[in-house]
């Protein structure tokens, strides 16, 4: 097929829309009909990043020259700009995602992602996520600070929020003193496009450098590879599924580059007896709503729960299994969405998890399958903790039904890392001390325990962790989620030792930068000069 | 060659010294009289290895229902231990290393070890190591919890302070809440099995699990890298080559295992001819005394130097060569260093470096190598830089004469990533704008940039980074020196979310475990209950 050059979208590079130096292409898909939307995106060569490339590594020593205070007005500048346009941005990403315009994109995603650059801002501003400390007896001084151009694989799941070109970890990339090469999510290019405009319209306007924010659509595998692992690249950070994730790391780690991944979870919600006793109904009415809640298509989506065989426990399955039988079953983010559910249900009926309801095909006018309840034994779940623990991303659960505290204790120590853990226990209190064994087995997993509540919804707090051990992300120490804790990973951790006092950086001067700047100071966390 | 059981060395695991379940042996080298010391010891197959994982893995869990009282007074306990048989100590690490009993071993690394292990000891108790984070109002806290097994591999030129089973890494493993197997460095098992001893006996005296310090000597590089990957590990703290660090590093990589690697560094020193005008003697005197203290076997050793041409550069280095043919050199750390060092210069001066002084084989009746002084210009560099990095680790240095400022910058912009990276320029004041040329391009690959002083000598601070980028270590992120930021190297980050009061670990309870320690609540770092 020949494409007319006008039909093409033109790629970020350097500060200019330009046409992409490759003629292969993509369309995305309307999930809500499944229909091919018309705009045309380049698949880019590496000719194309080799120019990204060149460019990020320019602005990186550009943007080290500048005052935070520039920095953090180009995110502002851009916050206002996502909030100003707000329905070309929804409608946009309503026709490419299936996501509800309202509340969802327009109200929770949208304020979420200006709230974040503005967070961001702010920590940018007053330099605390450096962690600036200062021994004046040893006349030694550290923080963190820019890594170089930071590469940014954005999911499908969150086209504002996590955007390669807007979302969390390019609030903390840029926050951090870096420039950013984003790779859109091939599901949403042309909201992605949309947001690249204005972050470049933020740019020109607040005097970065012009190539401060940079946009491609896809590559091959090969060139993802080859770009991680670039030795022009800072670091990476990568939010999506397993096996490209891991392709990435591969090369990034070869490489010596940080790469961090923020990767598939199953996410176990452990539901004791006396839970279940106590409020049973109301423990089917948060399952649910949590479970089904965007289609189920969260990272942090409720995908495992474990349990204790006993008639509440059958009465609680029953309950969701009715619920998940009538409600209607959401929009899925793509047909490959759709159809890597329906083959996670079919690998996971097929090692013995017998089906309750649901598991069928994807509708044919949208990307949706039926609401999807599957039961396992603890016994067959501890004898395949691998194959039963595969993710089925989107709307399906696993319920897990152990014959004891002991074997569902097994089952847990047979988890992989995953980025939450939940238990649900009576509030009698009389239930302490198995929930003390559960907890023992069950924190080690997971990068965030929660007790009486579900997972999904991942509060922007200091005190956050979204992350957890491998295979959950790349790393237990990292959070993706949480100003300013996320910037962390995009900073070189550097000592200026006996350096001239007009030689240091701001931040490490006597004089404080500002007055919200805390810096550590010979032991003491506080604000203020030296 | 047959060896009865009596002679060979014992390992330790789980808590027993027992012997290894190979045959195959080793042993060590006193490098003051080039022979073979008596003591024999295993070379650990992997059933060792498998063996010493379970004891450990079982140690993790029981460690992680200690308080971290009683691990600090673990720590202490081991401290006093190694200071009382510090004669003992330094008679076999002398013998095994050459390194002077007094002031080095005697006067300096015993009472760092020591000191070290008080200073975790106290970030332990305290618990600030772990960052806890308070946010009330959103219900969440978090902060770093142990990560399990920690594998260590002791570099050959810190006996005491860097030792698998004393040092850096084991402090800050063990401070962190996690059991240690350490692979002792073969250039001083003796050494490290008589730490070994102590820590078990210090084990044994505070109630520790039996398990939390385990010893073996030396495994294959396969076993090796089964090892760093195996799934009861946590991570692994490595210091040494850069080649069996990088094997190591891509094991665990794959198996998703953090490595925290610290590796070869050149640590350039960038002088100025306004230093050499002003203060060109004692330019020689510091760089001679920091470029052969200990025979130059410091991991910041200053390998390179950086001028530009001129007469005061000719001068400088006529100095040194002076001084580096008139000295006596010291003593190597074993025959495997001073091969290693007679072959880098022979790369060295292959690729065109010219030899300014020593640059011989090795002594017959010890190990050591005449003190090694080369030159190659700019141009040379920059068209080789690869090459003329090549570190030789021991008493020889390489100065690199640029013909200009610029020339100069291009040269320091080939670095690879290095711990260290200094600067020394004109008092006046009068070279600022070339200073700042300078600093910009460096600072990028160092993890610590010195002014006017050389990087030898590393100062326990909460400022110090001793670290830097990539192949200096495995990530610019993250510090092997300075406790507590070391510690956070073998923490998992973790979120407690809505976690009932009673379920919380100490660290994050509403009342302040103790006086000392400082958590961030509600965005203020401060002492105190919540």
């Amino acid at each position: 097929m020949t494409i007319a050059a006008t039909d093409l979208r033109p790629v970020l590079i350097a500060g200019s829309w330009r046409d992409a130096s490759s003629n292969s292409t993509f369309q995305a898909t309307d999930p809500n009909r499944n229909e091919t939307l018309t705009p045309t995106f380049p698949v880019s060569d590496w000719q194309d990043c080799d120019a990204a490339l060149d460019a990020a590594a320019e602005a990186a020593v550009e943007l080290r020259r500048l005052p935070a205070t520039k920095i953090a007005a180009f995110l502002e500048l851009y916050a206002d700009k996502i909030e100003a346009a707000k329905d070309a941005l929804v409608e946009s990403a309503f026709a490419e995602t299936g996501l509800a315009r309202s509340p969802r994109l327009a109200d929770v995603e949208l304020p979420r992602t200006s709230n974040q650059l503005r967070a961001a801002a702010a920590a940018c501003r007053s330099g605390n996520w450096a962690l600036p400390t200062i021994d004046t007896q040893a006349g030694i001084r550290s923080c963190y600070r820019p890594l170089g151009p930071v590469c940014i694989f954005g999911p499908n799941n969150f086209p504002f929020a996590f955007n390669s070109v807007s979302g969390g970890d390019f609030a903390a990339a840029i926050a951090a003193g870096n420039p950013v090469i984003g790779k859109a999510n091939s599901s949403h290019p042309e909201t992605t496009r949309l947001l690249a405009e204005l972050a470049q319209e933020a740019v020109n306007e607040s005097g970065l450098p012009a190539a401060t924010v940079q946009l491609i659509y896809r590559t091959s595998h090969a060139d993802g590879e080859r770009l991680v692992a670039d030795p022009r690249v800072g670091a990476t950070g990568y939010t999506g599924s397993r096996g490209a994730g891991l392709a990435l790391k591969s090369a990034a780690d070869q490489a010596g580059k940080p790469i961090y991944l923020e990767l598939s979870s199953v996410n176990p919600v452990v539901v004791t007896p006396g839970a279940l006793a106590q409020r049973g109904e109301k423990m089917v009415d948060e399952f649910v709503g949590s479970a089904l809640m965007g289609a189920g298509q969260f990272c942090t989506n409720p995908g495992i729960v474990m349990l204790v065989a006993g008639s509440e426990t059958d009465e609680f399955i029953d309950g969701v299994k009715a619920r998940f039988a009538s409600a209607a079953a959401g929009t899925l983010l793509s047909p490959a969405v759709a159809r890597s559910l329906t083959q996670s249900v079919q690998t996971l009926t097929g090692l013995g998890a017998e089906l309750l309801t649901g598991g069928g095909e994807s509708e044919s006018g949208r990307c949706a399958v039926a609401n999807t309840l599957m039961r396992v034994d603890g016994a067959a779940f501890v004898k395949d903790p691998e194959g039963f623990q595969t993710e089925a991303f989107g709307n399906a659960s696993l319920m897990v039904v152990a014959d004891s505290v002991e074997q569902l204790c097994q089952a847990i120590d047979q988890l992989e890392g995953n980025l939450t853990g939940c238990i649900y226990s009576s509030e009698s209190g009389s239930e302490e001390a198995d929930v003390e064994r559960i907890t023992f087995v069950l924190e080690p997993k997971v990068g965030r325990l929660l007790n009486d509540k579900m997972p999904t919804g991942v509060a922007v707090s200091p005190a956050m962790n979204h992350g957890g051990p491998y295979p959950a992300t790349g790393h237990p120490g990292f959070t993706a989620v949480g100003i300013p804790a996320s910037m962390l990973r995009f900073g070189k951790l550097t000592s200026f030792d006996n350096v001239r006092p007009p030689r240091l950086p701001c931040l490490l001067k006597d004089e404080s930068p500002m007055e919200e700047t805390m810096r550590l100071i010979d032991g003491q966390w506080r604000g203020g000069s030296v």
